[in-house]
């Protein structure tokens, strides 16, 4: 299979248990595309291209599959997704200027043929788009979310930015995983919550899926940046450690081998090809990556649990069948 | 006067028409600032940086008086006047990125000591700050022209960047300051009538009033590019023309004389310091700058015009005297 095939049609586009969103789906990629138009054509053409790239969609997923079950409104659902996966678009755009990173989903980025003038404006204008719809569900709690989830996504970007190169803490990485992926994933669940009309309870039990489920899906986005391979993860493997940005494997790893003098030269930014190499094969020999994805898997129960009280449909097995789904991927 | 002291209590602070709004201007300026806080500190410190600079606060100054004139709630308009000022605030951030720009207002961009990447997400967060103030105000209509704001702002910056070194006419130079300066306004004014609750028509008039007063404010801004100093406008004379960006004074120039070399020249981008100072002065002596201003008198002349059947209150007044002081300023 073609790369650009294999990431463009990543495995969560062909689960049976999403069967039951696929046409919701595809009404939230009409959106997000049609977001495009009437606009200056080369910034069409750049949207065009970020959005064919692909993606999982697995924000307007989580999104469509709590507000269904919970029964909100069908067509605030749709705007909802399609806010959230603008945003998160927007903050992979300015992401990948600041990391200077020229694949994502196996695609060149902005950042790879675009000036960096045009690769803030993109940024800003999807970040536009994304508001516009979030306005447009009509509902100041959700814009309100809306706001509040980009600043958290934004603070979280600037510490780490200026914590680059420098050790962090376990804790320090939790708080991070979920300033970058948790705070989105609940935006989509308590969002679809709120709009809902649910109980103060339930929307806080879809707060706690969400950011559980949010955050056993970085770690295991963070441990595929060990265990994947180029063609499945669209992009370099090791790019967080070529960026001297620790992730759970390697604070692991440091606990345990606190003085391996390749790793902190790779972590001083003084490495070449063949060192950060053997530190990747020592990283992977050394059992974190076990470590870690168990650590995914109590997330993910932990979303699991806190269905507990929600109504037996379809859309719950199918939140359910998507928290075990995330922790077992390998793209 | 020390450059730093005429800059940051620039003219607008100083006017007798606005001190009915001048305590409601302080608790903008400590609303603005309580956003720095709890986040990451070089953050806090880049958001102070920025403020401290001083700025017209002409925005906030516009949607306070309309609301008040209009009798809107007194929260709404501090929030709606802090929200406006930050997403301003925010744009400039990533256009003196994008220009390269070293100085504004008289003190150091961000962009001349920060990384890109610190300048693109600093102005990311207060993005977010300016859509979380927006929010707070609790009226979706506001909500919705917050972000339909932000897109034509951003629009308006794209089509600036890939039509830099093109010759543009004078249709596209007025849609531009629309969509730079005039949409602004119209955020400002048309969202404080929102808030009073007002009748479609005045509604209307309050978007007329904003939409020409802010024109001619660019327009003035453009042709203070021109005659200003660099102590008064707190940036090298010229900027416009150094980066090829046409304005009013330079169409109306390129109208007369078509075939001037130098101007043509400095237009390419291939020119040095004498070429544009010598361009400058050309444009200067040759009358087009008296056309500009009486075509930005013409603007504020029509926002005047707007608010006729509005209530006779000192805030009218003080509208009306805002949009004859804007015309007449030198900085």
């Amino acid at each position: 299979m073609p790369t650009g095939c294999l990431i463009g049609d990543s495995s969560l586009n062909n689960v049976d248990f999403l069967e039951l969103i696929a046409e919701d789906i595809e009404e939230v990629e009409e959106l997000m595309r049609s977001r495009s138009e009437g606009y200056h054509p080369d910034l069409g053409a750049a949207m065009e291209h970020l959005l064919s790239a692909g993606g999982k969609r697995i924000r307007p997923k989580v999104a469509l599959l709590m507000g269904k079950l919970l029964e909100a409104d069908q067509r605030d659902l749709i705007l909802l997704g399609a806010s959230i996966e603008l945003l998160h678009t927007a903050t992979l755009v300015h992401d990948d200027l600041i990391d200077g990173s020229l694949l994502r989903r196996g695609n060149p980025t902005l950042n790879s043929d675009w000036s960096p003038a045009a690769t803030v404006l993109t940024g800003d204008y999807i970040f536009a788009q994304a508001a516009e719809l979030a306005a447009e569900i009509g509902s100041t709690e959700v814009m309100g979310l809306f706001a509040e989830t980009l600043a958290v996504i934004v603070n979280g970007e600037i510490s780490q930015l200026f914590s680059r190169k420098k050790l962090t803490s376990r804790k320090a990485y939790l708080q991070r995983i979920y300033e970058k992926t948790g705070s989105l994933f609940v935006l989509a669940t308590k969002s679809a919550a709120l709009l809902s009309g649910s109980a103060e309870e339930r929307i806080q039990a879809a707060v706690v899926y969400g950011r559980e489920i949010g955050n056993a899906f970085q770690i295991v986005d963070d441990v595929l940046d060990f265990t994947g391979t180029r063609e499945t993860i669209g992009k370099p493997i090791g790019s967080d450690l070529r960026q001297g940005v620790l992730t759970l494997p390697t604070l692991y790893y440091l606990e345990e081998k606190p003085d391996d003098q390749v790793l902190e030269k790779v972590l001083a930014g003084h490495h070449n090809g063949a060192d950060l190499k053997e530190v990747l094969g020592r990283i992977k020999a050394s059992g974190v990556v076990q470590r870690s994805l168990q650590e995914a898997r109590k997330y993910s129960h932990r979303a699991v649990r806190a269905l507990e009280g929600f109504p037996d449909k379809s859309e719950k097995q199918a939140l359910i069948d998507l928290a075990e789904f995330i922790v077992g991927r390998d793209i």
